[in-house]
């Protein structure tokens, strides 16, 4: 029972209107890592440049989390700054620095290959292809993309969907690979190129999760404060495959339990800057909310 | 059992990326009239004028709708152009021309002051609170609000929030009516200050239903064609009503039944140009609609 995690691991700036970051621990690797570790033990495959701090090495101790394979490579750390808007509905990128990420060829030490569960976060989608490929006895892994692969390597992308167990991307991400308005159609078209099953984030409006034979949709968790939304599609994916590498067979249901356990996550996860609510987070909190969640998308008394 | 709804009867000019319907019957009170048609008996209190074309009022004839209550008053029928961007996201009124609605104060017939539901749409807060103050048998309520009244009269539509059962708007028109950017505050903001029960309609991403117990989210129905948004909320309000007007007591789970249906409904209605899918939509195809949605956001099989 582990996940492996690969993905970024950032020195981040985020400002919002509820207070600013400075210079701090983030990166989609992070925030996955400290989500699945609630569920299972977690494995970091991710570079850094020797101008990493070692205070920041230091957050990232976890009796759950394995960072032996976060390697120090010639180059800086990524580093990403970012502005939000009044309403957090708003971004501005700032910068992005992608530093040791641009050249930074990762490779899964051979004690783990035989890792039964990856999140394959954010990249260049033959890396992410290769990663796959060196998972020799996988269960089930999902690949994320953003903006910026969609826009440079979309063809790629699209030629890469069948790798993984699940693809996932946010609705926006979905409509510009698909150039389809509908939300229902989009999903539809990347399975119709492969994907063999698509999960797409819809924010604070919850997930859509579909197949070729299945469809589920699950509202957001109804919050009243958001403080920083960074994360919050990494704290999903991570905790929705933390949950399923923790079950002894990954079934229709266990995959729904799984999305709302990703939205309960990634709902603590926007109640802090950048991944801070995650470093403190326990499974007794989340098994709380999930209860809460999950009342209040019942409909019948019994369901 | 009989659900009365007031609000405009009007001559609509809808242009959309996928066509037009020249001059033909809408208002809100159409939409809401067939939806709850769908479930009940309907009694349409309404105004037009004298130009008001035959051909609409003979659209308006259905065998569980009572047209006795659309009188015709000096001046002008409602009039309201608009025009949709190519993903149906963003709309342009063209123009509004009020009419008759401008001063009609309308008054429930004496013999409909018995009727049990009523779908008070968008009007003059105090003309909702009349109308509501006439029914002397009721047993459920909705009252709907739209941008034109929430920008010209906050403080009147704060003041009548308790009047009816039900209080709905759209999620722009719930922050901007409380100030509050979370839709999750917004609709406890209007709890406190007097709503009863609020409903905030989040488009294709569903509606969230809320009272000072209870909270309830229901995601949306993945439609893969919208071709007119114009109507969804009235559609929404009137099957919501409709269905529970038609049960034998409202309790938390007819509610939240009730607003499936209206979802469901309301799905079916964006399918076509105006309110004309409505004028075709059988009971049988919600049924099977509904059914194929509530299995869709089930996370169990036995939920």
């Amino acid at each position: 029972m582990s996940l492996l995690v690969s993905g970024w691991i950032a020195v981040d700036e985020i400002e919002t209107p509820f207070g600013a970051t400075g210079a701090s621990l983030g990166g989609s690797a992070t925030f996955t890592l400290f989500a699945g570790a609630l569920f299972t033990d977690v494995r970091l495959l991710a570079a850094v440049g020797p101008d990493f701090p070692a205070s920041m090495r230091a957050q990232l101790a976890h009796p759950r989390i394995d960072i032996s394979g976060l390697t120090t490579e010639d180059g800086t750390t990524s580093r990403w700054g970012a502005k939000y808007g009044y309403d957090l509905n708003t971004r501005e990128d700032l910068y992005t620095h992608v530093g040791v990420n641009e050249t930074w060829q990762p490779e899964v030490p051979a004690a783990w290959r035989d890792t039964r569960s990856a999140v394959l976060s954010a990249a260049h989608p033959y890396v992410q292809r290769e990663l796959s490929g060196q998972l020799t006895a996988k269960r089930a892994t999902i690949m994320d993309t953003i903006r910026f692969y969609i826009a440079n390597w979309p063809r790629e992308i699209l030629e890469v969907l069948g790798e993984a167990t699940f693809v996932t991307m946010n609705d926006g991400e979905a409509r510009e690979l698909t150039g389809e308005a509908s939300i229902a159609k989009a999903t539809r078209n990347l399975l119709e190129r492969g994907a063999n099953a698509v999960i797409i984030k819809l924010g604070e409006y919850g997930a859509v999760y579909a197949t070729k034979d299945e469809y589920f949709v699950a509202p957001g968790y109804p919050l009243e404060e958001v403080i920083d939304p960074t994360g919050a599609g990494d704290a999903f994916a991570g905790a929705f495959m933390g949950y399923l590498d923790s079950v002894e067979e990954i079934t229709a249901v266990e995959i729904r339990r799984g999305i709302l356990y990703g939205s309960t996550v990634a709902s603590f996860c926007v109640e802090g800057l950048g991944p801070t609510r995650l470093f403190t987070l326990t499974r007794d909190e989340v098994e709380k909310r999930y209860r809460t969640f999950r009342a209040l998308t019942r409909v019948e008394v019994d369901g």
